[in-house]
């Protein structure tokens, strides 16, 4: 499947694209550990295997798809480099993934996106193009640089090489509780385009179909469980203006709306209270450090959203790119 | 060996025993993850494991011991309970080891132990008897109340079944290194008293005798550098007045200095700073939680007291309970 500059491309991804975007990614990739923790399952009353991949390279899953994409890409396309656009972590993922690769990468991102993520892309050698999420159009912006340069447009979610390459998440999960004789009866996981619930949705539906597969999206930006409702996709009224800056997307997308649909068995909603809360207890009890949409999926089952009472869940843990003063925050 | 309700069995532990622990805690401990940090990795110039134990039961790899030796005490020993003193994670890890065991725990505490190991006792059923670091003895208060009730005195690190308990967290690092093909070149974990890194030299010797074996101690709490200096136990000057709890015991221990003294390479000696500044560095790069104590051997690391350049090294992460308060002062 080629790289058109544009997510030109309506094909769908397998679940061989994820097995083929692991063998890409061995190597380069953590296999995150899918930690136990004893005092989520005496609150739960389950038992919860929780996926961390803030301790995934750059701190996010989004390095999966980033790698996967560029390393994809051939020898013309490598020369000519890469653009972006995201609020953080794809960008960073973009970033790291080129930067393997000896790519030049060219960030978009909003001004408004934490100062930690900012650092992060800048640190590993990719030019930062900030524009004001409100007023500008980031595709717009990253359609200029690709047609001024010839880069490559990597898109953060809704594209087959992206999903491909956030479900070795899946795979790998799927993979370790097979290794121990377990399945999941359900895993929850954030929902901001779509793209690593969809690439999720790939690996259970080949490796686990039995599990039933939860979203967690904030509070007014619930796209994706109103177009579950609705049957088509729905947009956001806002851009900005929740906690969980990883999940704005706008509305779902055309790829992974159409995986996701026929998969999703629900959406919990959650605050931002609900996201603090989620930080909080994974700094007390996991010691792993959780940015607010990192933690929405755990925030939708401590806030009761997602049963889990008297079953075996995974819970993904999406990333940990939270600034110092938000995370004090969470911890007050 | 038997449990006499004091330290006086001067046995020394061996690899089988740490061997017989591990079999012990299957199925309560977590199998900690042995994990990878690119950033750490291009800024030390060599190749760096973590073993993280914050991700362990009760945050701390203190859990192992506590579990090992309780788990060995007989039907009649088991009904009297158990008494022990701890400036906090020791603590946490008998009074749970104690829950899971259907056990009474009696925990001595020092009054300035952080908040967090308090509530983390009080949670898990124990009753806690604070005292005074400075006036009180805990040997003395925890030797009444086990002549008072009978309770077996479980010591925090000064004991076979101790050392071999915490040697499961080395017999880990081998067994996952080896897996991969892997030797460690060189190994850096925190000392206190002595007992985690006592039980990971019985596992080293065993496994992998030719990797070297380094402690970390805080700045005025260095007394295992001043004893491997001096060839005898020297004991610190204070008791308290370092940001690193966890690590402020008076003096090695008989049995832990016995096995650490032929078996170290050095000690690297950090401060205050060097141990906030490595918490940060968790934060940013890991996303993981330490406490200062938890953070002495990647502090060792980073500031240099340890050259690990050109060499594949394991850094034991050995704890993360730290208050909000102080993790929001290492952010700032």
């Amino acid at each position: 499947m080629g790289w058109k500059g544009e997510m030109t491309d309506p094909s769908f991804p397998t679940f061989d694209d994820v097995r083929a975007a692991a063998g890409r990614l061995a190597g380069y990739a953590v296999r995150t550990p899918l930690l136990s923790c004893p005092a989520l399952d005496a609150l739960t009353g389950g038992r919860v295997r929780l996926k961390a991949e803030p301790l995934q390279r750059t701190g996010t899953f989004k390095f999966r798809g980033a790698f996967n994409a560029l390393s994809k890409l051939d020898e013309a396309g490598r020369a000519r480099g890469v653009v972006a656009f995201s609020s953080g972590n794809h960008a960073q993922g973009v970033a790291e993934a080129a930067r393997l690769l000896g790519m030049k990468a060219t960030i978009v991102m909003p001004s408004d996106a934490p100062g930690i993520k900012q650092r992060g892309v800048v640190a590993r050698g990719a030019v930062l193009r900030l524009y004001d999420r409100d007023t500008e159009s980031r595709e717009e912006i990253a359609a200029e640089i690709s047609a001024a340069t010839g880069a490559v447009v990597i898109p953060a979610f809704d594209h087959p090489d992206i999903i491909a390459g956030q479900g070795t998440a899946g795979l790998e999960i799927f993979e370790t509780l097979a290794a121990e004789g377990l399945h999941a009866d359900q895993l929850i996981c954030c929902v901001g385009g779509g793209g690593l619930i969809a690439g999720i949705n790939l690996a259970a539906e080949a490796l686990s179909p039995q599990t039933r597969i939860w979203g967690a999206e904030p509070d007014g930006f619930d796209d994706t469980a109103r177009s579950l409702a609705s049957g088509r996709r729905e947009s956001n009224a806002r851009r900005s203006g929740s906690l969980c800056d990883a999940l704005l997307s706008e509305t779902p997308g055309v790829l992974t709306f159409a995986i996701n649909q026929p998969r999703l068995t629900g959406v919990g909603v959650i605050s931002d209270a609900d996201a603090l809360r989620a930080m909080r207890f994974a700094f007390e009890h996991m010691k792993i450090v959780l940015e607010p949409g990192g933690a929405a999926a755990l925030a939708a089952v401590l806030a009761g959203r997602v049963d889990v009472a008297d079953s075996l869940s995974v819970v993904v843990l999406s990333g940990g790119n939270v600034e110092p003063e938000l995370f004090a925050r969470a911890l007050a």
